[in-house]
């Protein structure tokens, strides 16, 4: 192993380790001021000697049926968690972008407890993993219980980055095809879907750092340049340019098709959902 | 406390008893009549004493996971609309909004046992006054509840009036800042959205008697005037006036933005969702 | 009983009994290889002696709440499902429309194992079963159970054809009056919904063969012509002429208003989403 | 069928009828006076169709655990039940002697919702048919559900007669080779046991009309005779002659070895416990 | 009310707050070093403001099942301690009684949170007090949830003194008309049964500061005199006289019948199972 | 650590394995046979990599609770399992033991799934080990669950050797101070109590390889010698001598006090319960 990846690892472990000790201090002073709470965040958080641990628990009762065991799903759970570092790093990414673009995130505990969208990406980065290790029922019956729990539908097939930040999440749904980008943002109702019935290579790719706004409806192998920004409640057939914004129903361009507007900070990360607005000329109410 | 709000408070509890009559009337009637429904009938309703009671258990029993007990939850909600009047009286309220809006209601007991909309919003209500008492961590954790079991995301901050109908409800999305009126109609996949990662008063402040049809997107801090009305599947990203109707994506005033219709009825209470039809001059199928 | 229907009644009970033949072989193998699942696939699939035993256990644990236990919805469904043989045959037609159309969808029990729009649609198609025989009251609950559950709302009074497809689901409504064709495909987030707060006939009719794509509002009772598509994200609030497609918001015909492009292909069995792209004229990024 | 089976049969039947009709009026009265209540009976009770099903939704939802579900024991036990009269009839007779000989016992349906002793000897008698089908997994686990749950550890293989009364039965221990006639009442912490590792006819066989007080230790295969009643603490381990009583550890014969006592009435029907006091010779306090 | 009477509700009241707080801090002490028991702590224990609701939402935990909503129960005890002061005054000379007399409980909170005998007896209490109500079923199906969890079996109208204690407490039974005076210890396997099928008075009266050794069985309405002394496995048919010890089977009385050994102290408070040995002139080993 | 001591631990995991894919294969044949109960033999045995880890399972799902779950618990015993092979070695004696030493005992997964005093005994163990470890309210937690659920209550601190049957096994009671051997048989209802309330060494000491019958009770500090056997229902207050044998209540050696007639065999491994009974000059029925 290089040096560089030996380093990132460390950092990423350092991080974590950072990460988890912020949560505990959190959760420590919740449950003290709040003792109607204190029995479950004690049992979600403060009783784990480690991230991993208290997320697999959580998922584990959360994921879990009466014909799907919480047992179960909770050795699922740490057993990938445990074995791949990746895992683990993508989890503290994700925390740390919820954190910073979310305002009304109060503290990384409130994003690990109470996230749909959070826990959904966690657990589909391990239906993603027994997936590629062709467990793939298995990955399928863990999709299956976040679409009833979470109301997001991820396919284990579906690629996704790290830093990822699925707001509000009810209604997702990605494609078995699909790849997200680093660092993307992606609100509630997004759809990122396929195009027919004959299969292969058929959804959407999302470059890194692009913002999809509620309710985007993406179909197609259409690529999403990095940076891009799709407007809430639009409908993308076509690719989009890196840096641009599409809006609309069919959507378009902002600026026009020839010389679309480019942006220059990072969407995904800055979150500004309506600053395009006085350009968008058919506006006009 | 002025006679006034006296007479007021007074009146409101016998509206309560009313309506609580009446839903025991009706589930007795049905208890008889279908014997597979009447533990459920009994459990729920029949057997508490008041309609505080009843609620109370219907959502901890509704609310409750592994880690969050429902004896725990039951406790939270008793308490919260046994000590506050004003918290029934918008009970009472949104049962009589729905039972005379929803032409599927069949009675005040349909809507009190299965509306998720209905209950989503009473369960908020005891979140919001936790907010207000600062206790934040307990008042997420209801939400986060919430939107696992209803998909109805809504920040206990958000200020929501009486005599509301959240039609079907899965997807709702209402943000920290939001404020809802009273006799408000808002259908499924409604989005009261914020513009950015930035905190501040940055969602949608709907005016009393609008009506928002399902799949709206709703963003930033614009002001959605009193009887306005917000056709399905609408961005809305600027302020719309009282009174007016605004339709498409990206929505335009319907008359047009210089003069545009208004109508007389308040829609949140017509619940006229498509007469505007004619008007409309882009629809052209 | 006429000689056809009597044949038609033996081929379809063969239908059955050729897909739970194959539907049993699949788990086999599956619990073979999968150890972790085995338990699942045994409880839910192979310790039962027919489909409708096994459905009606799923369905049972999935619906089940605290107080309606899961042994009383079992009793239901088992009651409704080996009492009704159409009831069986619409369940064989949507597994087999399921695996043929969805190209995610890798065998028969993956369909009635995740998928929570086929689940959906097999509880209510018992749910407007008890409505028929004025057992309201316990109609309304399983639409209730079904909307907390799959985060899919269909009236009980609302009547589906056979061959449905309901892919990814979450978010569908679909209203009293509504009726759906056979055939039909219909993605997550549509609505077909009603027009104010009076009753009577008030929902879309959606013919034989029509492909909705996600997203889509349609409200009213307007009629969707037979091998009609329907756009995603679109809203249409008038009727749709056979074998044409309607995008946008508000929607218009592909082709023009007079002379719409017509295609050939069934669209709810193409499940072709997207291939009228290039006619699309407004669409111009 | 001879013709006197015939009439048993039918006469049995009609029992059946009239137990059960009586059981549901004594419970509508109940869940009218106790709302409180009133879900239990429902559920349990006044929803079931036949004594059959809700005997077998009561002993599914008392034994079930979390890897044993609910409905797999309900459908075992009704299964079961429905197919066999002999079990029903033995239900029945059990009923009636526990309400007719325990004056505790206010009515049928106290005995059916609330005896541990006759719920563990009707789960039994269904792992005994388990057992004589050769399904001996699945009887001794059911077993270990009732030893668990009663405290009541009874072998599958045991035979088991009718008209039988377990009073309070916590304890009660019965192995494998064990017969226990007609009408025959047995106390609380009562064993009847083997002598040691030797596979065989081990275990004590207890004639009909026996009465055996709490505590009693019946060891080996030794026969209680017809009408011979066991006080409470005694350990046997030698037979015991018809109509007489043993007592004390080491027990004797009241009235001595060769010339016992001998009673007229059935002690396993009259539940006379101590009258044979005044001849315990031992007996000085 | 008499100003004793105050006096002493108002010790009572004090004794009440005062172990509650002990409790507290002794639970507090445990969850800091125990945080894998802390959630089971907070939940039962620390989230709760007063030892009556910790201890309903105990016995609410323990004694529900699946259609015995642990809601119901807790509504039900919280009511039953709330409202009765006496019952609260018994459960905390209970609690006392335990700490004081039992070597092996180390704290208050051992007894509150671990020891079945001293909840089956609070839940007893209430079942007593719903029984003197004339709510039978409800006592009688309070019985029946005690005995299955607890395998103590106490019948609803059994009257019984403060300051008991139930060592280990698994078989216990305790028949309708048996009365427990003040200050007694019972341990395991104790019977205080009837003689036969009629009715009326038939189950021991036992005095006050009377010491009942495991598994001793005493039968029919016989008086057990103030301080007397059971030993374990005794079988006792008549009246035991004050401060006497009785012991074997069939019992005789220390010291002889005539004049039987007298004791000092009180051993239900003493706790002296054996000293009497030397006396037992049958004990040859 | 001594060659010897490593051949030991290498030869006791060399059973572990032998015993556990014994069980595999006795399960496999099972779920074959007997598809009801496939999904609790895939859950609970099949499903796992070691006996260990089934063990654990299965201990974490019969001794959860609402407020103690089943994740923590499994999480627990696997911890203890997992860290020391004493645990294991004793947990593999102990089926050893009850599957040569019990006639009805079938298989070693029969005990392993089946045997509440088999799963009482594992648990305690680890109870044994978190007192040890002064980790006192989980463990004294522990036996709470353990008395709940198996009606089997020993104390953590007690001391229970390797190769130990506890059949039946409810209603057991063994105090804080004792010591039961290896290759000890216990009966059910047999008690190793105290003497009284003063705390210190006060229980039992039981040798190796005693056997001790149905419903016997041992109270004080006394000594059963090595190879003892004491009768079913006897009460021992002093010490019995090395392979004698005790009966009755008082208990007496069989033989005679000062000649005592003694055996050859092991009690505890031989199991028999009566040959002494012609001895047993009191006998006289």
């Amino acid at each position: 192993m290089p040096a560089g990846e030996l380093l990132h690892e460390s950092s990423e472990a350092e991080g974590e380790v950072r990460v988890w000790a912020q949560i505990k201090t959190e959760v420590k002073r919740d449950a003290e001021s709040e003792p109607a709470l204190a029995s479950y965040l004690y049992s979600t958080i403060l009783s784990h000697s480690s991230l991993e641990r208290s997320l697999s628990f959580h998922l584990g009762n959360k994921l879990c049926s009466s014909t799907l065991l919480s047992t179960l799903l909770y050795d699922l759970f740490l057993d990938a968690f445990s074995s791949d570092p990746s895992l683990r790093a993508a989890t503290v990414a994700d925390l740390c972008a919820v954190h910073e673009r979310d305002p009304a995130c109060v503290s990384f505990s409130h994003c690990l407890l109470n996230y749909k969208g959070f826990l959904a990406c966690q657990a589909q980065r391990v239906a993603h993993k027994l997936w590629s290790q062709s467990r793939k029922p298995l990955a399928l019956a863990l999709q299956s219980r976040i679409a009833d729990v979470f109301s997001v539908d991820i396919h284990p097939a579906a690629r996704i980055g790290k830093g990822v930040l699925l707001d509000h999440a009810t209604g997702v749904v990605v494609g078995e095809t699909a790849v997200i980008g680093n660092n993307v943002s992606i609100l509630h109702h997004v759809t990122l879907g396929g195009t027919g019935k004959v299969g292969g290579d058929r959804h959407p790719k999302i470059g890194d750092g692009v913002l999809i706004g509620a309710g985007a409806t993406i179909l197609g192998n259409v690529k999403i340049g990095e940076g891009a920004k799709i407007g809430a409640g639009s409908v993308v057939l076509i690719d989009v340019p890196p840096w641009t914004t599409a809006v609309g129903n069919p959507a378009r361009l902002v600026g026009g098709k020839e010389r679309p507007s480019k942006h220059e900070d990072v969407p995904g990360e800055s979150m500004d959902h309506t600053s395009f607005m006085s350009e968008w000329s058919d506006y006009i109410i």
